[in-house]
């Protein structure tokens, strides 16, 4: 029995299928070399005579070494290793200890690496070579020469004794790779091009036709291809196993230990790298001893040489190892203990009582709880590695849990019993909570601690809705998340929906607060093991924090907030972020997809039972990635693909290119001249983040006449009392170049530029700037200092650090004479450039401040039509009308971007009379009422979406919705084609964001019925 | 120039025109009497012997005394006026004064009376005889035989000098009259009937012409007839007036001052009273000295005649005999000073900022505050004689005041220049609010006292929309002032709409919430000086207080809340309140009747310019007035007449005998019951308000299978722990008989009786009473005491003072040993029978209770209801079917009582199951739930009431008018009639109560437009 495709064993010679398919060459000066090789060792004089003869043919014959080997190593080499092997035994003859495993010999070149080891089965206490082949040859990233590995296993006969009760020798030989070509594209398959020198030399056809099926199948997906079939009339089978190269580190080693755990022995191994970035494994399997059972293990080999794929080395390796647990419980309680470490590890109900009782001084009670509380917080007990010591000494329970886990999650199909399975019905089942609480009041040792623990994990498997945990292709571990077991003093408002991702190199989430909601991945880096440690720490706060800012800024489009967060492990997994960015996505787009149509895996238990589509953005680190996952979707047939990601080559809308975001927070600008009716020449402008900067480089090409006093930006400060150069600075916008290529010579005699790394600069105030550094961190706390109070009128910070005014540093921003804000009119371009309580501060001192909140959404608005209309269109509509077409954008593409950037405008200027009117009406700060103006058009939009009255009434709906959508892509397809393409839960989403966002920008935030009678009546 | 219909001077003799009207018949034995007086005065010896006859004649010929008085007095009663006449002149002689006003002389008898005075014009200091005849004989109220009155007046001819600088001698003769029939309806108008006998003898035709026509003017109206002709070929002319007896003390005597103020002569004076309840007054009135200027004096009086009737004495009266101020000031200043005692009084300031402070030991500041608060509180200067002090020390800026409210109320038509008219153009006008202040800082004493009430003045000028002060027949003076001069810190919520009502014997208010509103009207009698002080003090924060617990309680009817109350003044004033009632609503339909259509009066100013409606009940002490009220209204032509008031005979429907409240008491009573599943029969009862109330008799007669245990009357207690026999009940609440009249034999050997008189009585249970009043009294709080707890299922108080529960005495109602209320259920019929926190206290311990505002809302409802049939029906239509025909009720009456009946039920019992659910959802006590309740409609309904949109749907607003309108209102008249005679403020408020509540039953109070939307649309 075997998976491979029969084509590939059609008149195939039953000779050829006994052989390894590796035919070794035969050596011509095989006996010539050994007699050079026993003359050499005979004048070096170290080894008796009467041993030469003896030592020498045991090297060539009895450790299976084939010629291939002998072909390619020098007589020095073959005499120094049977020198050292001689002393190794001489060593241990010197001990008496001859029967353990002594021999632990390695040479190691840049191009050639050789091992040897004894080894037996019942104790592999220390770090193998073969651990040591991946970390420094197969799986290292900082070389990109390739090797193959070529190794072997046999009895050990030594001395006068038969009876070695079964220790044997490994040899393990590296070689350097070298291809026809270096360079072949990751598709090409066909051996010729991509095979080693060596490999195509020495392999059969019949193997180079199996390794071709493999191969060709690997490149169509990110897992790994795992084939396998057994030799007739021996119990030896063979597995081959294909995937991408250095997409797990130490699967290699892993799979030895695999096969140790199920008994079997690995007579040969063989590693093929292929230019085309394919690595294949060839095992040559056969069972220890004779029982009957061993196809199943080796089945159950092939079925977790997945699991073992995505998570090659876990926490419990070494009770994997001592087989105290299988390796399907290893990567559960792998993930588990991750997942406690998250989860557990809230404040606890001490710190709750802290933010309700909150006064040591009222009574003494008070003053207990709080002292415990210090002291709960100054010992963090626990450390995941104490979670881990806990877990494993409650073996039995977390067995116990995987049952249950397995029970939900693990669909056996109903004709085999497989081995897994039958160890599963020996644990015994939990049946609901009480039952578990009786389990762990059993348990001993009894302590708080490890029930706490037990605990978290028990919530685990009652919050998993749905996982690809069993299905036998996966990159990483994903879980989909019931969201209701986080605590609502901490976490306020309940997530919609959130996954879980563990793999190799990485963790993740992904968190929503509406069934459609947008928002990007992030990838999280640490410089350090101490950096790691708070990132971990914080992994899930962020990504919480961050999703719900993306809520309230989401608030006039029609998805809700989201975000995705990629922790990536110390050490090398920092290197290449796009390795866990491919996982990430790949194992979210296995619970996401239809499991029922083609190139599925296998079905999966879903507890959710609704579709669920997710909508993502590029964020720190992954910008470069989100062309990849486009057309990944695309590739795995997820009907959503075209709108799965935002801000992609394919179809997207550069933020930067159309300037979108600076459309919104110019809109707001040309509002507050209409207002004060001010004109933009008489305009002195302050900006941070420069012509380099996306937001930076549109803010100064659309500046029309105003006039730049002062920029600050990665390189340095520009400033001038009589106006920045206009034309030099749109020169340097329009070539994304920083200020430090500002032509001098356009400076006024009042001008002047500081780089960041000038030291002692006379300014022509007469003023020294010691260090240009720290001149530019603080430029803008200086403002006051340098110009005076109201010199300049308008700031647009376009870049700089968050919180970079807050309540310590705001009071640079007042003048104290008249305790009033130096610069009058704030737009909020970067995101939180200033504190909310710096805001009211400044509001207070008659600042008129526009919140990021507010002023930079063009982006979220750009992406969000973006988005509808990739759902719109099919998708060679899709390619025809926003696709590149032979180089250039198609004209629907640029009368659609007009429209977005209409459409920014509009809403931007809608929101400024709203929050105008408010702030007349309600004399509340802007900064007050834009978090109001969200949280108002978020709750009815909600309660809008939830009512089935109004989304029954067709042709309101049609109204609301045909004023929702753009015209052009209305008058593009059509309305009814729209509403059949755009999936219903978004049409939802628009028609009630639509509604309730022109409904409070026209009435106000205070929503009475009879009001909204009368917008609805005369809505047109 | 006279304004007596043309009829009543035809052919009438010029000799008739020259005499008095009153022949007097010669009196034949008057030589022979003037005789026997000599002969008696004579033998008495005490005058000397030749002045006999001098004195004599003297008497008889040049007082101008008719024979009337002679033939019928006694020899004996002339002598004894000789005698004292002389007696003062020698008086006067020995302390040598006879140039000033000595004579003093009165003889009162049962029937008859008689004075003498000398007076002349510059000084009246002292009370003059006429006022004493007006107390004693013509005005007063505790002694209903009528009297006529001939006054005379001549010029003193005294001693031997002629030079009398006018000293003259004024003689009035008081006689009982003599009617044919002593009670004669007040609608017959033939003299012979009604005239008193001397009358009928001695009076000319043309006089009975002239009489009759006056009194048949007065018959129909409420105010004085007033009419006059002057006599041609002398300066001498007639005025007649006519009105109701005793409605207008001192009427009488301030004619003659009237006179006095304009330099006239009253020659003489006839008062006439007539069986049928009308006083006719006729003076004689010629110039003093002869100026030009006289017709228009004289036509002045007649003009200020009713405004004198209306307040016959002010405050400022002796100014206005000094004549520093005219009539018209004198009345305004006594309104305005009316005005400034009511309105200056609020707490001021410093009050408010204890609101807002309130918390001395913060800092110093504070303390300064609250002291200040306390002495100002302490020192109440603004009494009523301080302000009138400083009104009359301000004269003439009050006089300034004066001009710019008759600039803007007193419309002169065109052709005439009257007196006032020029005496205002004298006075400089007030230009506007800063010409004010001027005025004020120019004033002298300047001091903060007197700017305060001068402004406060001024206040009152602005606040005035429309008044009758200038209308020619009113009965009192009525204001409609715009309610935004009350200080929002003390009144939250503005009236819509308030009256402020001045008149001889009493003030009084009335306040509306909405502009369709409806509340009671009351009457507020002192029981003495102390207690008149106190009421008046809180008449008006008693009036809005009752207004706005109205507006609560008429949550889901149509109308708004409002209230109306009638101050009476101390004295006699208090005896006849109906008197009061009777001006009170007449002048405030004078300023809501369209003053266009006949039988106005002429048309006032108008600065609200919307018609106004008002919609009143009957409330404390003004329950027999009702029918008057309506049928006035229907005479005065008032379109509105038949729901001017509810509760009236002509197709009122009244509340006890179909026991309106207790219907809603019951439905509460029974949804409790369903709710606990509970039979009545195993209910035990207690209930304060005996089978006399008609809450308490309606509650027995509904009680089905309710066991009662114990009741409380105003006669006592019973109490019977085996029940108290059912029977005997009803039949006392059928014939509305106290417990006192329980039938002692129907009481088990544990029942017993305590009635208030009782003393010493031995109960049952060995416990002995001491005095009945006081075990009655404080029954309510001894249940724990005597039946313990839980022997008592349903408390419903149906009578009882208010706040008979409140925190102090609420802990005898919660059993200590449980903390648990000791009656479970408890429906509060009677109004504020236990008070809020003690309510609060009651329900947290386990007790149901349901509020007067929900429970007894019965009424409002009935009563709102029969407005609407009385708007809906037209004339005919109303009496054949609301009002008795031949004594009995028409059968749409009593179906529409069914139905009236079955929508106060229906009501109870939609709001009790929003109660509850609302009690289940948010765990709030129902107490507060109800508050809460009635707000959220009362603010939804003003929402939906003010939107055009829902409004002009036309389809959708007959769909709500038609479900919100009675069925049996719908067939009778069908849909389209009902909506043209409902004036459309009344159809709207409809509407908008409708959908208030129906939603707010549905949905709980949580108005989100979406669910209002799914409402809306299926609203069938």
């Amino acid at each position: 029995n075997n998976n491979f495709s029969s084509s590939s064993f059609q008149n195939v010679s039953s000779e050829d299928l006994k052989t390894s398919g590796y035919k070794s060459k035969p050596f011509s000066g095989r006996s010539k070399q050994l007699e050079a090789v026993m003359d050499q060792i005979d004048s070096a004089g170290f080894i008796p005579e009467n041993l030469i003869e003896r030592e020498t043919k045991w090297f060539y014959n009895s450790l299976g070494i084939d010629d291939v080997y002998f072909g390619r190593e020098t007589v020095d080499g073959i005499v120094s290793h049977i020198h050292a092997l001689y002393s190794a035994k001489l060593d241990a003859y010197s001990r008496g200890v001859f029967d353990k495993p002594f021999l632990h010999h390695k040479r190691e070149g840049e191009d050639h690496a050789v091992y040897f080891e004894t080894s037996n089965y019942n104790d592999i206490s220390n770090e193998t070579h073969e651990q040591r082949i991946d970390d420094r040859y197969l799986d290292n990233n900082n070389l990109d020469t390739k090797y193959r590995v070529e190794s072997f296993t046999s009895p050990l006969i030594f001395g006068s004794n038969k009876n070695s009760n079964d220790i044997n020798i490994r040899c393990h030989f590296v070689y350097k790779n070298s291809f026809a070509k270096d360079k072949v594209d990751w598709t090409t398959t066909d051996l010729s091009l991509i095979g080693d020198s060596t490999f195509l030399e020495i392999t059969s056809d019949h193997t180079k036709k199996l390794y071709g099926e493999v191969i060709g199948e690997a490149v169509k997906t990110t897992g790994p291809v795992i084939k396998h079939f057994s030799i007739a009339h021996s119990n030896e089978s063979r597995v081959i196993i294909g995937y991408r190269t250095k997409t797990s580190p130490r699967y290699n080693s892993a799979l030895t230990t695999l096969c140790d755990f199920y008994k079997l022995i690995i007579n040969r191994k063989y590693v093929e790298n292929f230019a085309n970035g394919v690595t294949v494994i060839s095992m040559y399997i056969s069972q220890r001893d004779h029982t009957d059972a061993s196809d199943l293990s080796i089945y159950q080999v092939i079925k977790e040489a997945s699991l073992l794929y995505s998570i090659p080395n876990n926490f419990f390796q070494d009770q994997f190892v001592k087989s105290e647990l299988s390796l399907q419980e290893c990567i559960y309680a792998h993930c588990g203990s991750i997942f406690v470490t998250h989860f557990l590890n809230r404040l606890g109900p001490e710190y709750n009582s802290l933010l309700s009782l909150l006064d040591p001084s009222k009574s003494i009670a008070h003053a207990e709880v709080l002292a415990k509380l210090r002291e709960r917080l100054r010992s963090e007990t626990f450390t995941q590695s104490y979670i881990l010591e806990i877990l494993k000494s409650q073996k039995n329970i977390v067995q116990q849990l995987y049952r249950q886990f397995a029970d939900i999650h693990y669909i056996q199909s109903s004709i085999e019993k497989t081995l897994s399975y039958q160890r599963l019905t020996q644990i015994p089942p939990i049946e609901n909570d009480e039952d578990f609480e009786n389990i762990l009041n059993r348990s001993y040792p009894q302590n708080e601690h490890h029930s706490l623990v037990l605990r978290a994990l028990y919530t685990f498997n009652k919050a998993i809705l749905k996982t690809n945990f069993f299905t036998p292709t996966k990159v990483a571990i994903s879980f989909r998340l019931n969201a209701n077991f986080l605590p609502r003093t901490e976490y306020p408002e309940t997530p919609f929906g959130m996954f879980f991702v563990v793999g190799s190199e990485f963790r993740g989430f992904h968190i929503r607060f509406r069934d459609i909601a947008r928002g990007g991945i992030r990838i999280v880096k640490s410089r350090s093991l101490d950096a790691y440690a708070t990132n971990l720490r914080n992994l899930f706060d962020e990504n919480y924090n961050l999703a719900s800012t993306q809520q309230r800024k989401n608030k006039d489009i029609p998805e809700g907030g989201s975000k995705g967060v990629i922790l990536l492990n110390p050490g090398v997994a920092q290197d290449n972020p796009k390795d866990s960015f491919v996982k990430y996505i790949d194992s979210l787009i296995d619970l996401l997809i239809d499991n029922r149509i083609a190139g599925v895996k296998e079905p999966i238990v879903d507890l959710y039972k609704k579709p669920e589509i997710l909508f993502m953005g590029p964020d720190e680190n992954t910008a470069g990635f989100v062309d990849w996952a486009t057309l990944h979707a695309r590739q795995r047939g997820a009907p959503w693909w075209k709108s799965f990601f935002t801000g992609k080559q394919l179809g997207g809308i550069p933020h930067d290119e159309y300037g979108m975001t600076s459309l919104s927070v110019r809109a707001y600008v040309e509002k507050i001249y209409e207002k004060f009716n001010i004109s933009d020449k008489q305009i002195t402008k302050f900006q941070t983040g420069g012509p380099d900067g996306d937001l930076g480089s549109n803010e100064i090409l659309l500046s029309k006449g105003e006039n730049y006093y002062a920029i600050v930006d990665g390189s340095g400060v520009i400033v001038d009392e009589n106006g920045i150069d206009k034309n030099e600075l749109i020169k340097l916008a329009e070539s994304r170049k920083m200020i430090s290529f500002f032509d001098k010579k356009k400076l006024s005699p009042k001008g002047y530029i500081v780089l960041v790394d000038d030291t002692d600069i006379r300014l022509p105030n007469g003023h020294i700037v010691i260090n240009g550094t720290n001149f530019r961190n603080t430029f803008h706390l200086k403002i006051k200092e340098i110009f005076g109070p109201d010199k300049i009128k308008l700031f647009v910070p376009c870049g700089g650090r968050p919180n970079a005014i807050d309540t310590n540093t705001v009071h640079d921003w007042i003048d104290e004479k008249t305790g009033k804000c130096i610069i009058p009119y704030i737009v909020e371009g970067a995101n939180l450039f200033i504190t909310q309580s710096a805001k009211l501060i400044l509001e207070k001192a008659g600042a008129l401040i526009i919140k990021d909140a507010s002023a930079n959404k063009g982006g979220v608005t750009s992406s969000s039509l973006e988005v509808l209309a990739s759902l719109s269109f099919n998708d060679e509509e899709f390619y025809s009308n926003m696709c590149l077409v032979d180089g250039k954008r198609p004209d629907f593409y640029k009368q659609y971007v007009k429209e977005v950037q209409k459409i920014i405008v509009k809403n931007a200027r809608m929101e400024f009379d709203a929050l105008w009117v408010l702030r007349e009406t309600t004399n509340k700060p802007l900064a007050v009422l834009s978090n109001e103006l969200s949280v108002a058009i978020n709750k009815l939009g909600d309660e809008l979406a939830a009512s089935k009255e109004l989304w029954e009434d067709e042709l309101f709906k049609n109204k609301v919705l045909k004023s929702a959508l753009p015209e052009l892509l209305l008058n593009k397809l059509g309305y009814e084609t729209i509403i059949q393409r755009v999936p219903e839960p978004y049409l939802k989403a628009i028609f009630a964001t639509k509604l309730a966002s022109s409904f409070i920008y026209t009435n106000g935030m205070d929503a009475n019925p009879a009001t909204f009678i009368s917008f609805y009546k005369n809505f047109k």
